[in-house]
């Protein structure tokens, strides 16, 4: 048997089941947006992701220091996902010889700059020649509250933060040659694409105030990362297509912009679940940040979108394919 | 300028001096075996290594079950080398579509097993597609008593643990057609290649027993390595060349053997100084583990080596260049 005929997602499974020993530290192992270790009165996060040249981005068309800055954000999604902040970054990065110092120093300045922002050293790794670009980063991060993928139940509201879909239809235009600058209406989805912004300051404020009983970051596709959060509450869900946030540039460009919401993926915004008494302090946190309720949690294993007529169907689980090869 | 002229050690010292910044629990970011940071009463120690095909191992020689185990022990080495003891990994592997399950059981097996061994468990990381197989091994440790690579004075003895340059002919040998159990005199030196020990019981005793003044894993080539060491504790070193501990193997095999104790590389060994008025609880030390003072620490930036008629000469730092491209 090839892997080729294995999904990730099998893979992890087993490898949960076989790793799946703990210690008294040891709060979450496998299987969550990041692993959470007691360290005296708080949890200690970490989260560690692979980005590979032409399956997670395209050299020529992800500016280096775009690419910086995503190799870090998409960690700090996984940060965010479990209510954290970040604290240490791990860079290992293989390079061709054919890669130029000006590529280099671009990506370095990238990631930088979004350290920068959001309070993260990075203190170690590894570099490598290889044939291939090939990053991973590592984040050590802490929180107080963990917020996990289990703990949604029945009649909790499902919120999404940002906007969906708008990476998926800024790759398309990329490769369609498309570069930031050339139109106002397609920046944004270039952007959404390229530098995706990790919700941090949402997730902190949503951990401070104890408000949401699950959470996930949208990286695979609403519709995978929904999967996620239902099988480990072990609950349903009920998306209203009419309540996906969609942008006006992803109207624009693409006929089907809830297929693009639906399964996307690299939108890298939370979806979290909020159980109904906390209704109230969530108008508190819309001022600050764009939340959209998008449906609710209901009981059995079904997932359902209910289209604009009120009918409900069955969400196919499709995600983001990255730039697999054929 | 292409990467190719860019030496790693060139780029690791550019991108420490950029990143430091120090946050109050910081203690050791880049530069040494691990980062540091203080964690209550103890040390949480991080350190990444990088796997990449071809370049840090040759699929074809390398029977998955033992990359499994390299792939965690050369980052126990690091750990060691701080004197620590490892708690969590993270795990990113990059997989070509042509990997069979069969070779990624084993991989696991062997992962497992080093694990097992070292209490190391596995809570998380990542998978993904790639054109090569990547491995990206992050170890979360902990130490009490942080051994440093900064910390040797002159008048210090000079230690290394077990025997030196078998690793890089056991590397030859493998690429001769040599494989386990097909000579006896061979397998310790295809043994010290494929499946590194980490010397993590003697570095925890160093710690313990706050013996060493500094140390480094051997994981480049003595003369790299010893380098970092002298560099980073302002003083230089004498080598007698007498005193490398050498295999019986390695002398059955190799007419240079003393070249490939210095500069061979991969032996994962450690490298340590002692104040001289320890000496006698090494002593204690060398019934449970091979160690072998090999020199000193003297004055100024200069390593020399001491040959077997007193000569000495400038040691040359040259260290091993895994697979190197052409």
């Amino acid at each position: 048997m090839k892997l080729r005929a294995l999904e990730e997602r099998e893979l992890i499974l087993a490898i949960r089941k076989d790793f799946s020993r703990f210690d008294k530290d040891l709060i979450l192992g496998i299987g969550d947006d990041a692993a959470a270790v007691r360290a005296g009165k708080r949890y200690l996060l970490l989260t560690k992701d692979l980005l590979i040249e032409d399956f997670h981005f395209i050299t020529a068309l992800h500016p280096p220091y775009f690419l910086g800055r995503k190799s870090l954000s998409v960690n700090l999604s996984d940060i965010a996902a479990m209510g954290g902040r970040a604290k240490y970054a791990l860079l290992g990065i293989g390079l061709p010889s054919r890669t130029s110092l000006r590529w280099l120093e671009d990506y370095f300045s990238g990631f930088k700059s979004l350290g920068r922002e959001w309070g993260v050293l990075l203190v170690g790794g590894d570099v490598s020649q290889s044939k291939e670009i090939v990053i991973s980063v590592t984040i050590i991060g802490q929180a107080k509250n963990i917020i996990q993928r289990k703990g949604a139940r029945p009649g909790h509201l499902l919120f999404v933060s940002g906007e969906l879909g708008n990476a998926r239809q800024g790759l398309l235009l990329l490769k369609r040659g498309f570069k930031l600058g050339d139109d106002p209406r397609a920046d944004p989805l270039l952007k959404a694409f390229l530098d995706p912004l990790p919700q941090l300051a949402l997730a902190q404020e949503l951990s401070r105030l104890k408000l949401a009983s699950s959470m996930i970051d949208v990286s695979d596709g609403l519709s995978v990362d929904l999967g996620h959060l239902c099988e480990e509450s072990g609950c349903g869900a009920l998306v209203e297509q009419e309540k996906l946030p969609l942008s006006r540039e992803l109207r624009f460009w693409q006929k089907r912009p809830y297929e693009f919401a639906l399964h996307g993926g690299e939108d890298y915004q939370l979806l979290f679940s909020l159980p109904p008494e906390k209704m109230d302090s969530i108008s508190g946190l819309k001022k600050k940040y764009k939340v959209s309720c998008i449906g609710k949690m209901i009981r059995g294993k079904e997932i359902y979108l209910v289209d604009r007529r009120g009918r409900r169907k069955i969400l196919e689980i499709k995600g983001f394919q990255h730039f697999k090869t054929k």
